[in-house]
């Protein structure tokens, strides 16, 4: 699977969320399916609220690293570029925004986003969480090109 | 140190964000500070976005644990009633916003949180996470009193 997360420079391949270089974390993997981009997700037993259901942690987390690479995807789809091609497209979250529709069981999940607007340096992404077809989670994100002095002290 | 979450009833001690019970999470801890509540965490090395700094679903975890344990003190405290007393007030989240400052390093982090509005079964909380006393991100978060059904199939 060619996902857009398998392209990421180096520098942003560390996030718990959707870096692939992080072994503890999600490692997400996110691809096109047509105008919509998609993520699936098996989360662990312990990712628990109350037993049996996914807590809200980390229905958020999967939104914003899903969003954040759906901008990034669509820049570049924009541009007619490649997703390796320099300089690269990358993404920070200014504000991530979840209404928690219905409790999320522990299967797995599918995590679709739409682009709802590229405005200069900005992305808006819708994201909706959904455990056996049913949506459970609805998310926006508001995403930002990253400036170059990011994780600079 | 008598935290709020030390005395969440047993199906509510799970969550992997701030339950006592679940080894693999943040177990986060909240106590009040006069009128506001605060936590104190200290990130792992891997809980990176890029090398040094936190990925935005750890904040948002964070934000989210700390406003629903902060909405069920603040129910307690209104009805003049222990922590412990019975029936215990449980809540979820119906919906969390968060905006995300500036880039937050990997130092022990301050969650403050202050109850803007208490509404029958919800509470609006407000929570502000600082690193070295500077704030990097602000969230909001309803807070609703769960349901008896919940995480019920």
């Amino acid at each position: 699977m060619d996902a857009f997360q398998n392209h990421y420079p180096e520098n942003v391949s560390h996030c718990y969320g959707c870096g692939s270089h992080n072994t503890h974390g999600h490692q997400i993997k996110t691809v096109w399916e047509g105008d919509e981009t998609v993520t699936r997700f098996q989360p662990k037993p312990f990712h628990t609220s109350v037993p049996g259901f996914a807590y809200g942690g980390l229905i958020a987390s999967l939104i914003d690293c899903h969003s954040t690479g759906t901008a990034a995807a669509a820049m570049y789809r924009q541009a007619g570029r490649d997703l390796d091609s320099l300089p690269p497209f990358r993404f920070v979250t200014g504000s991530l925004h979840v209404d928690f529709l219905k409790p999320t069981p522990l299967v797995e999940l599918e995590i679709r986003g739409t682009v709802k607007e590229i405005k200069g340096r900005k992305v808006v992404v819708e994201t909706t969480v959904f455990a056996g077809g049913v949506a459970t989670a609805r998310g926006e994100v508001v995403a930002v090109q990253m400036p170059e002095s990011f994780g600079q002290p």
